[in-house]
């Protein structure tokens, strides 16, 4: 599956449109390819008049609205340019915002081209799951539709050691039986504003740390201007490494509801082998609903089921958040992840898989409480491992460099980009500091210290801390409008493991211990007289955070109540805060702002080099890819066909995990149509954060429900390859036979065909 | 500690002795150090004229010996060759062979030149613990000094559930109390054999599987010359990566008693986080003595205790057997390590630490079993990132390229060299294969598939059906001379931990199948419709393997016992007996033999450029280092003194694991003197195998018993670094003080103290 990533949740204004039963009239006849000569300038041209983006809802087709002429100073870069752009258009590349989508070229290319109507809707019947997914709306009642796994952690959630949900499924007979996850929230993208001048205003002539409080106190303002409305939420968006701000303001729907998931065994079919491969066969949907004032949330916008789903060679689109690439990142920045974070992470991440591994072997609640924990803790391995060997793969790493000295060398050639020349190596040496700070900045910005307990408690000793000041001067997740959703995830009644949370904590310990060295002075403090597995024990069974209501009094009690508090785990926050603190500060002021103003000039020189149709890198924010149905070669060069059937599925299970089928599919096996196309791979250019997302046709019907990648789609985050990088989702046809026929929920079926066209 | 091997175990003569009451007239003043252009000249010289060693105890001194007029075609390489001469005379590097000891030079730098008796005894007061470290005799009465680390699998093996050794420690109070360790063998180097010329006649014109046959067959041939006298032991010993084969002979003892081993937590003081760092203050020692006829081994040989111990600045000697180091290796060689091999081993490491972390959780019970296990994997861990990141280093990997590029310069540059000039270039080009071979051939030659029950399992499928086969054409761990070990490791009677061994395969299992992959057929073989952990239960839980009566009967059944086996582990080790070796055959044929060809022209062009005094890679083979006590320069750029003392060892100890001291040092401490140096750092060129080296002054004296590296020693694996680079020994006086006042056996202490001079 594609990774999911734990992405801190913030903010929408409801807006109208309705699709689903409107006569679209898209299917324009494909033109003949503009000379690319031609469009490589006017692309330059756009750029070099200054990067702008309209308010949504307009979208701007910078390429055809103004042309002017520069040509002169670009020659040098335009035949360069023509090979880029070329390929690009070949490569059916990109996460392109939705202000920015290149639809004239989709157009040309499979004569489709997007309209202005199309991608708004689009757009609002897309959704964001805040803990780091995709979802789309597909039904005028709320019904949403993501991935089992985007879901998993609320089915975990609302399970009990009596009834594992995610081991049996779950599915709501009635309306009433559709539960609350107790922590979810979804995001639909309303308005996207361009706030670039004022950003960069704000940041004019700052550097370092003076420079991230600026940025901060403009995020806070821009945030705020949304208003204290709840159910709107406004982020600040940087992209191209900050070479463009826009401000994207959400609906924010965080009364979510429980529908259906499928067995753990057959979403996940598989396991953690299958994963990132294909042939597949996993049936990874869950539904969710949106609820507003206690009732289904009306979703205005919502996507249709396609009648007959895709064939090979479809044109498709994919809509949805993905997580984060690096294409835009410099070869030393590059260098760094592939020297120093891989070979530093990858280990620790395997090793607190290998713990888990025997953890969840201890009984079957210490299955049930860690299970999911492994299979993400696996995914991201996995994850981790193949960017790992993308960036270890000379001829890739190539590319890269050369990629570089080309934009350096237009750079370079072009008077006017004299300010930019020097980012590059402005950023060569932010990797040696980034490298002496690299060990601690990781080890004390470890997940562990933000999640769990403990991350209850560092959350409560600083909002309390954070309040205190002028919302302009707060770390920027303590804003008056991220306190917002700070205290209902506070305050959300999930369920505590005290075991799990013993034995993260003393893996935490024990890595900063291992990381830092015994005689480090923060080891020492923190450790005391202790070691890694005693100060857990200490901290979590003394502990009462556990309790809703004990982390709702202490928020609410503000200073004085954590300074006053005897639990162990409020006191223990409280004496590292500081120091935690500290070397952030320090990261973000030598590194993050360094490498923010460097960036935005590299960002600068790549507009004007290449115009502003090159799609920034992945942010977790809505993008729309197109790709066709394709199969592709896979590592031992065979021609992998690009759909599975149901059949396969059968074929494949041994009985024993991860392929084992449920009850439910082998007493079903006689009525289902084995030849119902399962899974399939298309060119979409998606990553992580993507799980969930629509894979819709170009009547914006749905035809899949995008879950994974192949293996060759993890170095898709440094860089696509066209002939090898695959998306990879569940077939439309798979989903309506096996929730008809496997589980015979009809009335969520009848819910989605009554929107069929 | 240093990394502690697991080597296959082989075969001895016995020797006279005697130096503890001898006079020795040693200490010759220094002398003036001869023109280093003169040297370097006699370097070439010697070399050129054919790598000859001759037979022991003779130790040629080849510079020295023959001098022609061969200067004309060397000038080239003389300035540089000089260069590197003084800056090795400088570096205390080297793991000298016995038989090629640079006295000389030693006795110019530090005016103490080690005469050939001096060396003999040395060499003869030396052993080698097959399991993978060093030790040596001090006592006539065949006592033996090694470390803690190197005893406790054996003290691990003598525990029970309810006598928990490694726990609480051992001490024999008489000499009946001494107990057997039921696997361990002690190895003494009585004689070392030059056969380059018969090996090399063997090789030539053979390639790929027939060159690894006739050299199979030729060390069979040489091994067995020894005759089939069980305490003979004569391993072919391949020297500069092929450049040099010598016969070494050893008098092999296997009745080894357990004598004395502290408790765990003060033998590894600090654990994993103080591993490989110094300020240290390990008490990491553990006694054993050999036995022949049932009665202690007359020991000739042997080490006395010093007097005084020793001071800063001071000369000390490291006599051991290094494991294994890769500084010969080629720029593509390391290349290979450094992004392909380390990336994917150290997570499988990390990942199994992590299971191993949680395993020893389960209770008291499991984590006596698998504590060790633990702990040296731990240290494995840190050997291989130590590893990595040494040839991460892009200016450590620099030195490296600027050596190679000197070497094939200077090869370049002789006509006489133009055979050899291709060679590193062969290399590169079996980097390629070796990539492509690589996955297949790490995952199924891991360890495991040689180890435990299934390991014991393979060995004796194919110890049955390599014995139908003449002696010459046997793999080489199963000719009749191996078959000695072979048979003797089979029946001993090791306790087998069935939780554990089924934790272990099912993490096999797994791992073969997420590196091959679900599809790939020899994983469809190996696991059937079943999962990992189902297949290694039942093979685990079916077994009776772990009865040595079970597993001698097998032996000597041969093929039709094996054949007629209901074993599940056997049934399923021949299943997959075949598919492994036949990955093994195709590496070695296409990796393993042409990697030899190419390596022994480089050792050929680095013998005529810089002479027969370059000390060949560690292999596990006896090795004299010498160097000084001195302190270093830490990672955060301090100066950290040479010496701790006791006093240290209490204030570090905080009273939680590994900082925890037992009762019995807490109970000592008022009679202890604290001001007795505890743990020394010296310069010593040392590695993993080291692990129980005595450490002598020029007296032959022990003043230390080395136990591990400071942390940029691991970098040493690929190259010395004098600045850097430490050794890090368990001081004689700590040492006696803590055996006298803190363990109270004044038995053994007397019988030290008796060869004290």
């Amino acid at each position: 599956m594609h990774e999911f990533k734990k992405v801190l949740a913030f903010y929408p204004k409801p807006r109208e449109n309705e699709f689903c039963s409107m006569e679209q009239s898209h299917g324009e006849a494909s033109t003949v390819l503009a000379a690319c000569l031609l469009l490589a300038a006017m692309r330059q041209y756009s750029t070099a008049s200054g990067h702008e983006k309209s308010q949504f809802p307009v979208q701007k087709d910078a390429i055809m609205t103004k042309l002017e002429s520069k040509l002169a100073t670009l020659v040098a870069g335009v035949l360069l340019v023509c090979l880029v752009f070329a390929q690009a258009a070949q490569a059916d590349e990109g996460m392109w915002t939705f202000d920015n989508f290149p639809s004239k070229a989709v157009g040309t290319k499979y004569g489709f081209r997007p309209s202005q109507e199309w991608l708004d809707h689009i757009r609002l019947s897309s959704l964001r799951i805040a803990g780091g997914c995709s979802a789309s709306f597909i039904s005028s009642q709320g019904l949403v539709m993501t991935n089992h796994h985007c879901v998993v952690e609320c089915v975990e959630q609302l399970s009990t050691a009596q009834q594992n949900l995610e081991e049996n499924g779950f599915s709501a007979r009635t309306a009433a039986e559709e539960k609350k996850c107790p922590d979810f929230e979804l995001d639909q993208l309303v308005e996207i504003r361009d706030v670039t001048k004022d950003v960069l205003e704000a940041l004019t002539g700052k550097t370092g740390d003076a420079a991230n409080k600026a940025l901060n106190a403009k995020r806070a303002e821009l945030e705020q201007s949304c208003g204290s409305d709840a159910s709107v939420r406004c982020d600040l968006v940087s992209l191209y490494h900050g070479g463009v701000y826009d401000l994207y303001r959400y609906k924010r729907y965080n009364d979510v509801r429980l529908v259906f998931a499928p067995e753990f065994s057959v979403a996940q079919f598989g396991g953690d082998p299958d994963n990132f491969n294909f042939p597949r066969f996993d049936f990874d949907i869950g539904l969710l609903r949106a609820y507003e004032g206690d009732k289904p949330a009306a979703s205005r916008d919502y996507l249709c089921w396609s009648a007959n789903g895709s064939k090979d060679g479809d044109l498709v689109f994919v809509s949805g958040n993905p997580g984060g690439t690096f294409r835009e990142l410099t070869n030393t920045q590059l260098v760094f992840e592939r020297d120093t974070l891989y070979p530093f992470r990858n280990p620790e991440v395997a090793e607190r898989r290998g713990q888990l591994e025997v953890f969840v072997t201890r009984g079957p609640e210490q299955a049930r409480e860690a299970n999911d924990d492994l299979f993400f803790l696996e995914n991201s391995y996995k994850v981790f491992y193949g960017r790992q060997m993308a960036l270890l793969d000379p001829q890739f790493f190539d590319t890269k460099v050369q990629e570089e000295q080309r934009l350096r060398k237009a750079t370079a050639a072009d008077p006017k980009l004299a300010a930019y020349v020097s980012a590059w190596d402005d950023i060569a040496k932010i990797q040696q500091v980034r490298s002496q700070l690299f060990v601690r900045s990781a080890t004390l910005g470890a997940r562990s210290f933000r999640t769990g307990l403990l991350g209850d408690a560092v959350t409560l000793v600083r909002a309390a801390a954070e309040r205190t000041k002028p919302n302009g001067e707060r770390l920027p997740e303590y804003t008056d409008k991220a306190l917002v959703n700070v205290q209902q995830q506070l305050t959300a009644a999930v369920p505590v493991y005290k075991d799990l949370e013993e034995l993260d904590l003393a893996f935490l310990f024990s890595v900063v211990r291992r990381d830092l060295g015994a005689d480090d002075l923060f080891v020492r403090k923190m450790l005391g007289k202790e070691s890694p597995e005693q100060l857990a024990h200490r901290l979590v069974t003394g502990t009462h955070l556990e309790d809703p209501k004990v982390r709702e009094e202490l928020y609410k009690g503000g200073q004085s109540a954590v300074a006053a508090s005897s639990d162990p785990m409020i006191q223990f926050a409280a004496s590292i805060n500081d120091d935690l603190l500290a070397v952030r500060k320090e990261y973000e002021a030598r590194v993050d702002a360094p490498t923010r103003a460097a960036a935005e000039k590299i960002a600068k020189a790549r507009f004007a080099v290449y115009g502003t149709s090159v799609d920034p890198d992945a942010t977790f924010t809505l993008r729309l890819s197109y790709g066709t149905v394709k199969g592709f070669e896979n590592a031992e060069g065979k021609f992998v066909q690009p759909y599975t059937n149901i059949g396969g599925l059968f074929e494949r299970a041994t009985g024993a995990p991860p392929y084992n089928l449920p009850e439910s599919w082998l007493k079903a096996k006689a009525s289902l149509n084995l030849s119902v196309p399962m899974n399939l791979s298309t060119t979409n250019d998606t990553t992580g954060g993507n799980s969930g997302s629509p894979m819709i046709d170009k009547d914006a019907n749905v035809v899949g429900l995008l879950f994974d990648g192949n293996i060759f789609s993890l170095g898709g985050d440094y860089g696509y390859d066209a002939v090898k990088n695959r998306s990879i989702a569940v077939d439309s046809r798979a989903l309506l036979e096996g929730m008809r026929k496997v589980y015979h929920i009809d009335r969520i079926v009848d819910e989605i065909e009554a929107a069929r066209k």
